[in-house]
């Protein structure tokens, strides 16, 4: 640490030291409260006696301007003004037009009470103490082995990924064509910059996943909806100048509808006629109820149309960022390049804890257990919501961390509803805000994630409430 | 996991798994060596009694398609033949045109007996047993109450690196300013995202960080190479259009020149009457031998042109990816949104083991301990390099972890002199590759990272024959 004392010279280095230290906290950038090193580490560090660095603590101590708590260490005094510290100047350095368009990203809601907002998993079924060892057991000095800077990351993952999809999702892959990202986000933004230039056509599905929309146009596309039906994307209204089609077939985001065979069919032989690029996230796969998924577009793809995106971090726990991208090889050179440019190869770390996790089987069990805690808490939600049959309908959907239930009276602001029940206690997400360019539907996302079981009636109960009003 | 057998209607299950199963191996998805789920975890997740799936298994045993190994699992036969598994198809969607003009990345040179190569730490000295203990202690339930998908990531990191810039750098900044990135690479990346138009000019040192042009360049911009003397960048040569000068003043890359007092001003003048934005990464200020560091050009900076780029990847290890940027107001909420686009909030479980390495004080420990690694090194390097006089010139440098050095006949061409070094065991770096519009400078950076003290002179002894050949 470098205090940044010019000590160059000779004369009375306690002065400068006192003098340096005085100048920080009269012009704030040394905060009330703040910690000052320990004499022996600063000493070390301007290369001075330790009594020299004493002498001037002693003199700021005893002139009230610091002040000692034991054990804790030696602090600015928060007596000495309430000014702020030093922050950044505002400047008047603007950013591109796009991004004052662009909504800033919400953090989480505070959670409530009966908390059915949507987004990520339940992180209190992630298996701490089993990822604590297997970080550890990553964290050894083998770990240098791992290829640095080229944008491949742990190739021990790359494998163990290739192995899971190929074996769970019929997916076409080895090794070598899984792109280690921070999350299925990192994927989606590594296509659009290998792919998409300024002014071209991006399809995504209206309703739809909105950090796409705003990915998309923050890379200067021009991002249009395309509605859904109960057979997922509406392949005939694509527009026909589309270079890329953004799709959850495997769990519509948020309807639930499944993409059915023939529109799968349909969309390969629509992107192979008009040249396109197929983005298929398979958001919320590993949760399912009862049914089989089909067969991913991917691994029915014969031309090299299709991207298959993926992550943990919707299964595990959104903090841990590791996702992966199978894309056509004529794609796989440049997307490397982008993820080199971006974060070089990410954060191994992370990456070598996941490759163990899948290499023990621990993620099929962590799936299996999840989502017998999910569908307890799903048929009671749904089970409630049959009572709730005069003023809402739910979307049919078999997989998922979440219901989406349209009002039967579409007079009924979704908005306004949701804002009644956060008063009320209850956290939903109105659907009506996740549609683009097709007119909104009303109603109401309810997420599985964060509430438990025995709590799901009296949150219904309440919903149903407001919506009698 | 799902392994996509269809076990809809009735008949005969054992049959349609064994069916599946042979498909997979027949087609190559199941290549050869391939371990299959334990008989106990595929029937649970086919809903179906362990036996049917055991009597699946004994068939393909028996017919030859799988073998068992003792302990180890049921594997795909390695007598099936020997097609590799399926891959990706080959696909005709091309890239951008930019990306074909962009090298790929370059993986880490392969360890030599004698490795001077660049780039990084010395990943031996990485506290391992210190960051286990920090990871550990992060990875605990209550790092759910971290923010996600806002893009600010982990506030109490935000705060110390804050702290840690205030007393060490005199940076003006408080924890709200702290972007924190995956590494200085997405720091440098979004601040290009949220300014660069297409055809922008960006000015770059020359020599330079080539994966800065790189990156700036995929982006669209157009990047021009502005010369570097012993002051550092040459202000008055920088192009009137730039929008975006990126600079390394405390010690620029590859020449180790600390731009002098008066360049600082000079650019900082120069940018608020060119209305741009001067991108200052802070890079390898941490090892610095003998000298005191100037103050960084966002501490002189009052009018918000300059972002504040840093990385502890480059201090402790390149496989974490932490790093930050402390830009102008102006800019901060797009960069936060740039963020979240690009990877949400970051892997948060490394950023609380960061947060907890600098509250302990073990950043300086650790610096200390490094740079007297490092200085050890270097003050043989310097040594032995005195004795290549006639030959080869060093760049004054005070800091970093390289020495970079010039031919005195510039006639010989580093590449091929790095070339023949590396079969005779001594890794290095040529020097013109670094330059980007300037006439280039033959000579050699020789890395301090990754070569042991007394194999130095050794090293340089090769060097002095290759060179005097």
């Amino acid at each position: 640490m470098d205090l940044l004392v010019d000590l160059s010279g000779s004369g009375d280095r306690t002065a400068r030291i006192y003098q340096h230290l005085l100048d920080g906290i009269a012009s704030g950038r040394l905060p009330p409260g703040e910690r000052l090193p320990a004499t022996r580490s600063m000493a070390q560090e301007l290369g001075v006696a330790r009594g020299t660095v004493t002498a001037a603590y002693n003199r700021l101590l005893a002139e009230g301007y610091l002040e000692s708590r034991v054990g804790a260490g030696t602090f600015v005094s928060r007596e000495v003004g309430t000014a702020r510290p030093a922050s950044a100047p505002v400047g008047e350095v603007r950013p591109l037009e796009v991004w004052d368009r662009l909504p800033a990203a919400v953090p989480d809601a505070p959670s409530l009470d009966y908390d059915l907002s949507v987004a990520g998993p339940d992180t209190r079924l992630f298996p701490f103490a089993v990822w604590r060892r297997l970080v550890s057991a990553t964290l050894r000095p083998a770990l240098q082995d791992q290829p640095v800077y080229d944008g491949s990351g742990h190739p021990q993952l790359q494998a163990e990924i290739a192995r899971h999809l190929r074996l769970s999702r019929s997916v076409m892959t080895d090794g070598p064509d899984v792109l280690l990202t921070g999350g299925a986000q990192q994927a989606l933004d590594l296509i659009g910059r290998v792919l998409l230039a300024p002014g071209d056509t991006v399809a995504v599905e209206d309703p739809g996943y909105t950090a796409v929309l705003r990915l998309y146009a923050s890379q200067g596309a021009d991002v249009r909806g395309v509605p859904v039906d109960d057979e997922g994307l509406v392949v005939d209204a694509l527009p026909d100048r589309a270079r890329l089609v953004y799709v959850t077939p495997s769990h519509q985001f948020p309807t639930g509808a499944v993409m059915s065979l023939r529109r799968r069919t349909a969309l390969l032989d629509w992107a192979e006629s008009h040249r396109a690029l197929i983005v298929e996230d398979d958001y919320d796969s590993e949760f399912r109820y009862g049914s089989r998924a089909l067969a991913p577009l991917q691994s029915l793809d014969r031309c090299g149309r299709v991207a298959y995106v993926g992550s943990f971090s919707k299964v595990l726990m959104p903090m841990l960022r590791v996702g992966y991208v199978v894309a056509p090889r004529s794609l796989q050179p440049a997307l490397r390049t982008a993820k080199s440019l971006s974060d070089w190869q990410g954060d191994t770390v992370t990456q070598g804890a996941m490759a163990r996790f899948l290499a023990e089987g621990l993620l099929a069990a962590h799936v299996r257990r999840a989502t017998r805690v999910y569908a307890g808490r799903r048929s009671v939600l749904l089970r409630e919501l049959s009572e709730l049959d005069d003023v809402l309908t739910p979307y049919p959907s078999t997989a998922g961390l979440h219901v989406c239930t349209r009002f039967r009276d579409q007079r009924r602001s979704d908005r306004k509803v949701a804002a009644a029940l956060e008063a009320e206690g209850v956290g939903v997400e109105p659907l009506s805000p996740r549609f683009i360019d097709q007119p909104p539907v009303h109603g109401l996302a309810l997420g599985l994630r964060h509430i438990d079981e025995p709590r799901v009636p009296e949150a219904v109960r309440r919903i149903g409430a407001v919506l009698r009003r």
